[in-house]
């Protein structure tokens, strides 16, 4: 099911470069990582103000949203989607109470 | 590759309701959505910075962060991975010019 | 100088439950709360991404825009900008190194 | 009322450049640009979470928050308020219908 993620990270890797008349991606990646950036934030704060209202289909639509949207800024900046996920894997063994240490006081 | 978000949104979703001494995500899970939502907001901004800055190792770092605490939020409301990634699969065949009408100007 | 803040506050205030068509601000005030803590939240970030690229005069003008609507957030939720003013000059007294201890490590 | 803000911008551009030892602005200033706007971007996140609560005393602390961090991020920028309040005053003119033109649909 993951593979929708990986597939969506290979269509949107595409799209840079492309013609921004053909695709809605390639025309924001045209505008840049910073409009990029800007895009991502406006879906994280969208996403945040659903998780605290509480709407789940609404949230998991928000969510999406962020996950294309962080693809988009990362593809950006040439960052691809195993980059991150082999940084998430690396910190895998970072567990349980060993996570506190690593990552401060929630 | 992805295989590794699909560990860790099982292994979040595990630490809800867990005892908050055993691990930092059950800890974080236990003070509530909001903050959660929160958490994902910081890190949300700090993957923005990062973009703009344009150093490609801290930025795919902090997409992990963005990751790690999107799932850890969408655990805080019960909604799963798989719900959201069904939601862009959904979304998949939504493309090129299509799109444009679907999401508005970028 | 500052009258120019209160002013836009009292502005914003008298224009909560006016007709929708008459003005930006009746029509996003109408929209609620969420709405209006969303277009906060757009114009913080690009007021973050401005103050990481370094433009003083967007800076300033990115500024302009979260000034204004963190007024008609605070207006939607009918809290006004002397609560805020007062909360603020209530910590005034916490300064140097006191703030340290109120505020937390930077 | 709004010589509190006034009062805070003059505080905070005065600590710009002294010892970090002895402020906690001074302290936030001596990190940089881009640390000052990560903790604007935390204070913006948590008075969106409480504008979608609807706690107004706690939206109201938040909103303190986010003007502090909002001046010591145009602090390390050397951006003024006055800057940001002439802009304001600038906009002024831009009142009813006209505002709609001019910032596009809410």
């Amino acid at each position: 099911m993951t593979d929708a993620l990986s597939r969506l990270a290979t269509t949107i890797a595409a799209r840079k470069g492309a013609d921004p008349d053909t695709s809605w991606t390639a025309k924001l990646l045209a505008r840049g990582p910073e409009k990029c950036a800007e895009k991502f934030g406006e879906e994280a704060v969208e996403a945040i103000i659903e998780a605290v209202r509480g709407d789940r289909q609404k949230l998991a639509s928000e969510a999406a949203d962020v996950l294309y949207h962080l693809l988009v800024m990362l593809a950006a900046r040439d960052v691809t989607l195993d980059d991150v996920l082999a940084e998430l894997d690396r910190r895998d063994g970072t567990s349980g109470l060993a996570e506190k240490a690593a990552r401060g006081t929630p």
